[in-house]
């Protein structure tokens, strides 16, 4: 039931406001272009009037005296039409479309979402069961009742939120003020903004890395120096120099707590030795702390911006502790960056959804956030220690993993004897999905394993995917 | 009232579950490295005995040894902290802070916001009274009701939505299937994923032109064939063709109904026109639609996409017409194209707040848009026929503007002898604000005026300022 569009013209008044005279030389012009093929239609008196802003007379008028030119014909109940008249000029055959844009390759894509039957292994997300939607739905009914909300939008973000997000982070000895935070559609506009405001050509980037990070890096034509991270042995801070000294990179890129996909939080003294390392070779630093609130005790977990002040870029997010579909991070910055880094913003989305974050801001203002947060961490805490309990029984000799202490994953090292291919595969063949997220390193990985979410399902949907994890290594050891 | 952070160390088990020993080497190995400065406080029991998944005791053991030894000391009430101990590694003294990140500068920002006083006479939104809050926030609470729905979301868009829009669009006649609908954080997100994804360098843009896509694709490196379009004179198609030639740009991006910010929509004879460019010139086609559902009897519009078919691309929003706080744009385009367009948009921002999705596909489901934008159209128009009756009354000769039919705005353009600064500052000390949008030009403007914005303001309060208006430029006139 498509309606055909209207033929189209542009009237130019001779005086102030169209006259019927305007509306004839309009069509005859456009009919002279070979704008108003036979058979086409013309708009109904009543939206040139509107349009025009002139009595409905003024357009009946002219349409009368181009019917009895034999230019138009009106069809009963149909409109008006341009008729077919011999001096008409050629109807322009089909014309031919535009050619597509070229566009560049598709990076690859990276999986870690859930899958819709059998066993995802390697969820990052948190089990929507234990997110606050009754509450979230009372917030947003609230906030859609305020008078005056719908319109308005601050590019930098809703400012009672960054107001609320301040408080939080100077409870945690993190210095900011509502000024310096910038909210954005999840963390990973905070990174796509930042490197877009860059003046530099290099970023140094863990690696194993949050695989959206290197490959919006890559996309954005940053050159890398990848920072080899094993959880295992910790950071290799002599290696990293030597790396720093010869990339020279304007930036570094570090998720110092609760390494994305490692689990690993830097130790003292890594966190020192990096602040040491960016004041002598010259580069900034942006930290991502996507974890915190999701562990157990990550309020006193000390962080690069901590330690290293107001001129480290520190990133954040609410997506997995609240609920994804909010897609609320958040980006703070020393003042004097502010500006560069919101019209950056403003150049990608304009504004955020304003809803959302009104949305979050009464949640967090009534309190329900700190609520929430202590539920969610009992509950991923229990499947913490019941993942680390099951791997410790099911898991033969070789296979290690990380202890991150709490929140949605952790690494699952096996012996180089298992390929990761085949055992992907096999899995497969049994509906248990694991994700070995090597887009997540640069360069050839060195370490050999995935990521085990255990956030996600429920325990004994967990022990079951372990067990047939577990069977599978085995089956592939000498 | 901020929390100091613990000191953090590794722990690297010789076994497969950290023993005491364990502990006790990682903290002298951390101390030995300068990561335990006298005083520094130790994570308390219970914390490591979550993170480890070990006992309480195993922990406290550890800890008794240290202390014991002398290297830890326990404070009453406080915690665990390091001993100032003879053989302590020195403190190291305040980290110099990283060096800020060297930005780009900012692009000048452009206006189109309402101010908090006086009366804003250039604003493009719709009067937020017209808008269906109260409808929105029943969708919102029934889609937080829905089980299983926080957790998820489709780097392309809420499926829901997607079909929504397609079903809509074929009744215009605009041929398109759900799977070729990208949901983007408005307009804004589909410009920056089309310009990021092109593996161009040029790109065609009319001029005057919406200032934040001009800005987005300087911004992105792009060259610019800037395209001329005089709303009182249409589109010099030859004109266009020699610097189509000359420029040889892979993107045109058009708006072609309801062009902003002039008000203008190409005739028929220009659609085609611009078509039969592309298809010598061998460049794509973006068309943004903006304006569509706004303006009364858009549904009849002609446009590229339709003309022109599958391979032109296609941008619309939602914003103003439904709520700007909810930020939902579109973007067609044909499946080809899809994956790389959709992998742009997650490098940019993952996905985009599903929440609001739901929302508006809910909201589309319950019927609730048409009649909203019947109702919101019969308001504009009304504010649109009363804008043009003041501008008939009160402004002096020589004063034009155009005819857009509806929406939110059109452009007014003044003679040469109005100086535009003075006018914007003398508007500015009688509290009425104007924005001459000079970003919107690329080079020298071309045209000599301002937009006025009718939809936002009631109309007793757009009388009053287009009163004044008419009055400071008589002023000016010689």
């Amino acid at each position: 039931m498509s309606r055909p569009p209207y033929v189209s013209f542009s009237v130019r008044p001779r005086g102030r406001r169209p006259g019927s005279a305007d509306i004839v030389d309009a069509v005859l012009a456009e009919r002279a272009r070979g704008g108003l093929p036979a058979g086409s239609r013309l708009a109904p008196v009543r939206v040139l009037e509107q349009q025009l802003g002139i009595s409905k007379n003024t357009v009946q008028v002219a349409y009368d005296e181009l019917v009895a030119r034999g230019v138009l014909e009106t069809r009963e109940r149909e409109g008006v039409f341009v008729a077919d008249a011999p001096d008409a000029p050629a109807v322009p055959t089909g014309l031919e479309p535009p050619p597509l844009p070229a566009l560049r390759p598709a990076p690859p894509m990276t999986g870690g979402g859930p899958h819709r039957d059998g066993i995802s292994l390697s969820v990052i997300f948190i089990d929507p069961d234990l997110l606050p939607t009754e509450k979230l739905a009372e917030c947003a009914r609230s906030v859609l009742r305020q008078p005056g909300f719908a319109n308005l939008y601050d590019a930098q973000g809703y400012r009672p939120l960054r107001e609320a997000i301040a408080a939080r982070l100077n409870a945690r000895a993190i210095a900011c003020d509502p000024d310096e935070v910038i909210i954005t559609t999840g963390s990973q506009q905070a990174l796509d903004i930042v490197a877009r405001a860059l003046e530099v050509r290099r970023i140094g980037i863990e690696t194993p890395v949050y695989a959206y990070a290197r490959l919006l890096f890559e996309s954005l034509g940053l050159a890398i120096t990848p920072l080899r991270l094993d959880p295992f042995a910790g950071i290799d801070l002599d290696a990293w120099d030597r790396q720093l000294a010869a990339g020279r990179p304007g930036l570094v890129y570090a998720i110092s707590s609760f390494h994305n996909p490692t689990g690993y939080s830097y130790a003292s003294h890594e966190l020192a030795g990096l602040l040491e390392l960016a004041a002598r070779h010259r580069f900034a630093i942006l930290e991502d702390d996507w974890g915190s609130d999701m562990l157990s005790g990550s309020e006193y977990r000390p962080m690069l911006r901590m330690l290293g002040g107001g001129n480290v870029l520190y990133v954040n997010s609410f997506t997995k502790k609240v609920l994804p579909s909010l897609r609320i991070g958040y980006l703070v910055a020393d003042r004097a960056l502010v500006p560069s880094l919101v019209a950056m913003k403003r150049l990608s989305t304009l504004g955020g959804a304003w809803l959302g974050e009104a949305i979050l801001a009464e949640f967090l203002e009534r309190g329900y956030y700190d609520g929430h947060v202590e539920t969610m961490q009992r509950a991923t805490d229990a499947r913490y220690r019941a993942c680390l309990a099951a791997l410790e029984e099911l898991m033969p000799d070789g296979v290690r993993w990380t202890t991150p202490g709490g929140g949605p994953s952790l690494w699952l090292e096996l012996p180089r004897a298992v390929s990761m291919p085949a055992l992907v595969a096999a899995l497969a063949t049994r509906k248990v999905w694991i994700d070995p997220t090597t887009a997540a390193f640069c360069g050839e990985p060195h370490l050999h394993g995935l990521r085990i979410g255990y956030a996600y399902p429920k325990e004994p949907e967990l022990r079951r995917g372990l067990e047939i994890l577990a069977e599978e290594i085995r089956r592939r050891l000498p």
